[in-house]
């Protein structure tokens, strides 16, 4: 197993334990809050990203974006999906710039 | 190639695209604006997918979520690192409960 | 008039803003594009405003604040409400410790 | 005393409690966590107030709009400021518009 797939594993355990018992898993306790917890934490980690990028030590940095990465796939997890969903995503954009691709959609 | 690769070859792709013409790509562009409106884009990509999420819109959670980690990687590929090392990262936590993993931290 | 009048100045502004040419005025450009454009607006300014306080000048941090607040009004004003709304909730809290604040909420 | 003064009365309240007890008032500890933990609040409440605002609930959009101002005015008593410095840089942008204010500024 390599670490490429440290995501996907990720995605797996989270899907897993969406109905585990709150007080056993960090994971269960967001998804018991419901979907607002989540977001908050989203809210919060990004804030948190800012602050470690501007601090500038890298280690920081890294911890913050697995911190922001991962609540992105508790929530993904809530609604019964996961990082293949933004992979897919993300592959069906290669190749299009970025500003076709915010075009491309409607909104 | 499988699309387990994807965050991986997208983040070689943006650490190729660091000193390209920033009228060419997106990611060059924010490249040559800086750290700072990476990070703009970093607040302004949580706002959206917390509006998506409250929408309830599968294929739009899916869409802001690949926009808010693809600009996590752009920042990465900023201080010169990669998808590679938030896995890493998120590898180390495995089988540490969140709550353990955020004390072991000197914060 | 002094100084402590403009905020209620300025959401009587944008209430007679509302409805008026989004092209002649950047607040009814923001109305014109519904709440979530500025919600947006919301989650960037934060973004600025951390990002301001991190660089430490002061000037930036009132601007950005300033900023901030001003979209605040802006989000208040599409709801026919204004910071008049806000005054009486802090008032209404004025003696009474965050916490047990909190703890009133039913949330 | 009127509602219009509570904002310049709170930020009073603010600047007195900057070297108060941690444990006896909120804004205390908030002063004692750094400007980074106040900037984390910001994170969050910016993102409740998205919350908020999808939800519809207008009493929700002023408690969360009151909660964001609030932590706007503990960053300032941070560094010495208060809203009469937001005031001021409002009153001067008065007159002139969002888009002419932005390009004035050195960004």
């Amino acid at each position: 197993m390599t670490t490429h797939d440290i995501l996907y594993r990720l995605s797996e355990t989270l899907a897993a334990r969406r109905h585990a018992d709150p007080e056993k898993s960090y994971a269960a306790k967001l998804f018991a809050g419901g979907p607002d917890s989540i977001l908050k934490k989203i809210g919060e980690e990004s804030a948190e990203l800012i602050i470690a990028t501007k601090d500038g030590k890298r280690l920081n940095i890294v911890r913050e974006s697995a911190d922001l990465i991962f609540h992105v796939l508790v929530l993904l997890a809530h609604f019964d999906m996961s990082i293949e969903d933004v992979s897919q995503e993300l592959r069906r954009r290669e190749g299009i710039s970025g500003i076709d691709e915010k075009n491309s959609r409607a909104r």
